[in-house]
């Protein structure tokens, strides 16, 4: 199956939704939003459904908002075969799905991803979860969501700077699995880019790499290019008054992981200065933050066991190599090299 | 399989623990217990495993607490080949497993059950979770334990109250499944049962039952003969100083279902009778709450679904249905009968 199941695209999501309640009946449902969605994207649903309304922003996918989520579903009179549809970006999707999986030991969730992000990459492989003492995706389940309608209509809604976030991922993809798409995506501007075309490939992608391994066992670790990196790093700036957004982070940690590649000779130094020259025309190289704080959120991040640190490391553009063990010296030089660059 | 795979029986579960670590091969573990079992169980285990304590009781399990066990796993820097080993009842055994089941999103996880309740009940069938604004394991998820390992031993550390109570499951399994069961077993004094018997038999039951229907979508309901009205009861008596144990609340559900059906004329009043004096026995017959409170905590039960209340009822002894629609008014009978006969 070239796409998940689940999944559909839709360019009228009022009719979709409609279409989909139709066919999983469910008692009753409520959508799932935050600020920004409640104002710019749920008024294309057409519905009057009950609204459950939590804050924007990664800071908010912690334990107490899933509470206040779990409350809501619980006041509304939420039975087993009731339905939450979340409409929004990775918070909404990852916080609203593991809020229905877990509520009366699991209900059916609909995503409405409304970010390029959470199109390409959030919404299909069912990792659910939230944040917890400030570390990402601590607590959650697997588990896929009832159906994902992807409907690029909702980018218009976005900031550009959202959009060139998510399209951290699509660069990813090409990076990790597919040399020609990497080529043919980092040449467009962003203004210019077919979005149906990119999340189709994209989502194509990441569903046969799922497929295969959905447990992430093998293969999948190949998704976590830049994200070891990446997410100490999103970790660190989450605790700042300016945080990153997700894929800012990754391109960082895409720098930063290709110099690693380079370090254990499986990147050619002329691929690496291609990877930085990109993500610097992008998202310019911001600055990092103290390589002993990334050491303590290395520590704590799923990917590794044993003390040891794991990467999912670039043999070539289009070739990924995954738990390839690096040390904290490899760490520091890489750091090292991104200060010398900027 | 006439037990479940996971399924260990043992008398020496120093030992199983050590070839279960040895067959797992966990990158570190530890073990969940409460003040009682820490005093009376542990020992039992010789480990020098790190240990997570808690609280004793049901009122103990809630997110709160749920949200001190992924700190300390988080503090002993658990990875995802970490393993949990809950040793105590039903509690720790359901909110140990949740806990474990969503940290970075599901490590694994060994159940010691140390109650007759939780041997016979609750290690079965993969039901975690935790109560949430007195709602009954209102937030929870299906997985079962990588192991549970039945000891008997441990029934020795147990006050009668509890076994008591662990009982009321064993007459449960009789009366839906089982009249020679039921009639093995209730004639005998709770000091000269046979636990190791009771127990194999019981879990046998109740796997037979869960593998037929894991989701709860049918048969599995029949278990809930006696928790509609029995949890109801519980959740009642867990906001007072003097909250009744799991299986004495299902005792009442037990009578007060039984009158349901015979008002249903599924039941024969002599039956219905039979199963009063049996449970009055065991369990005497406590007052009730006040019958709309009862009502308000069966309108939030997990089992109904549309605002209808429907029961698992008996046909006869030995035998259950399920998904039967009952009125307010057949409730308000049941309990009127209640009072008269206690």
């Amino acid at each position: 199956m070239v796409f998940p199941e689940y999944l559909h695209f839709s360019d009228n999501p009022a009719k979709t939704l409609q279409d989909l309640i139709g066919a999983f009946a469910p008692d009753q449902f409520a959508v799932l939003v935050d600020e920004l969605t409640a104002q710019h994207c749920l008024p294309l649903l057409q519905t009057d459904a009950p609204v459950i309304r939590i804050k924007s922003g990664e800071e908010e996918k912690t334990i107490a908002t899933c509470e206040y989520i779990w409350s809501e579903m619980t006041r509304l009179g939420f039975s087993r075969k009731s339905m939450l549809i979340n409409l929004g970006g990775g918070v909404i999707g990852d916080m609203g799905g593991f809020a229905a999986a877990t509520y009366k030991r699991g209900i059916r969730f609909i995503n409405f991803p409304t970010t390029l992000l959470s199109m390409v990459d959030a919404s299909i492989g069912g990792k659910l979860g939230i944040d917890f003492h400030g570390l990402k995706n601590h607590i959650g389940v697997f588990q896929e969501p009832d159906a994902v309608v992807v409907c690029s209509a909702f980018l218009q809604t976005l900031p550009k700077r959202q959009i060139r976030s998510g399209f951290a991922e699509v660069l990813k993809h090409g990076l990790i699995k597919n040399k020609a798409y990497w080529y043919r995506v980092k040449i467009i501007d962003l203004e210019n880019q077919i979005w149906d075309d990119i999340i189709a490939e994209s989502i194509k992608f990441k569903h046969e790499v799922v497929s295969a391994d959905p447990q992430e066992s093998g293969l999948r670790k190949i998704l976590n290019f830049g994200h070891t990196l990446g997410h100490a790093i999103e970790s660190h700036f989450l605790e700042t008054n300016e945080p990153l957004l997700h894929g800012e982070a990754i391109a960082i940690g895409m720098v930063l992981e290709a110099h690693l590649a380079w370090q254990k000779r499986l990147l050619s130094i002329d691929e690496c200065e291609e990877i930085v020259a990109v993500m610097r025309s992008y998202y310019g190289l911001p600055p990092l933050p103290d390589v002993r704080e990334l050491e303590m959120h290395l520590l704590q991040d799923k990917k590794n066991s044993e003390g040891r640190l794991k990467f999912a490391l670039l043999n070539t553009i289009g070739n990924c190599h995954y738990d390839v063990v690096v040390d904290l010296e490899e760490i520091r030089r890489a750091v090292v090299y991104y200060h010398a660059i900027r």
